[in-house]
């Protein structure tokens, strides 16, 4: 198996902590061999997330092409979350910095700032609550974190379950006005990769 | 430092993966005198976390105390989850399979059991939706185990932010009966310890 495609095996089993020497060992191939493809985890990393950032921007924007705003605000959501369910590393490395890497920050703010129109057009047709925040996707992408334990069928009939309580307290409901909301977190902090 | 204190401690900022090694260099004592005391990594568990499991089942108690069903039962949510937010090892404990600790067990089972008695009197009322599942509330603790990255406050923050959302995607509504949900998920299996 490609270095690569055995890092994402082991990046989506066991996180982003997995160390090199599995990831070659899983390979095949040698230590020195690995890091001579990639010199760091960073630059292993952004190869392997490339392609989980680019299906996010695509759920992000195919949500915004239904003509229907709430439709479309729910089923990027619903996307997102089954991509994390499935995938122990993708919000880690969507909330993750890439310092060496430029284009998958870049990537990852075209994403962020998709989807705060995504949200905005589903205010402004009255659909979604005036407090959802954008970045209470990262909370509810962080929240999916924490059902990953376990068999993948577990975690996403439970990140399934968690995503549908959550779409129906955030949708705008004119006849009753929810609870305020507490105060928006501290942004998290971008977690360093390397540590 | 008492070793209980020193395990409860870095139980609470790392999780209850932390090795007796560090406990014990923690604690200022040698590792053997920490085996002596606790034979095995189940029992320093279990005297670490019977103060935390009797909180929780004080927490459900002090909810069917108040007179109004909804109101007791987002108390106790809300208390759950800030014990939870500002704990790390809460809800790997309040979720783990204690195999030798019968007391603890049953205390675990005692604070379902009044949960579950909490949340039928909020469905009784009418306040409290009719397929929200008691163990909706480890769905709810688990995904707050995902927001505990970071500073306290942080976790704390977004812990709030997310449990009010979920409170009024719990809630009842009469008037707009919600989407049906997804079935919940098979029961998270409970965590050995020991591995």
């Amino acid at each position: 198996m490609s270095a690569d495609m055995s890092a994402r095996e082991l990046f989506a089993a066991r996180g982003l902590d997995v160390p090199m020497a599995a990831i070659a060992r899983h390979a095949g191939v040698g230590v020195a061999t690995l890091y001579r493809r990639f010199p760091t985890r960073e630059s292993l990393i952004t190869e392997v997330f490339a392609d989980q950032l680019a299906a996010c921007l695509a759920a992000v924007y195919d949500g915004l092409a239904d003509p229907d705003p709430w439709r479309g605000f729910c089923a990027a959501i619903r996307t997102l979350c089954d991509l994390q369910a499935l995938d122990r590393g993708f919000t880690a490395a969507f909330t993750a910095a890439f310092p060496g890497a430029v284009d998958l920050d870049a990537q990852r703010d075209r994403a962020m700032g998709a989807f705060a129109e995504l949200a905005q057009r589903a205010k402004d047709a009255g659909q979604l609550r005036a407090d959802f925040a954008p970045d209470d996707l990262l909370l509810l992408l962080k929240a999916c974190g924490g059902l990953t334990a376990g068999p993948a069928e577990t975690a996403l009939a439970a990140s399934r379950r968690l995503t549908a309580y959550l779409l129906h307290a955030f949708r705008a409901d004119p006849g009753r006005p929810p609870e305020p909301l507490p105060p928006r977190a501290p942004p998290f902090a971008m977690t360093p990769l390397t540590r």
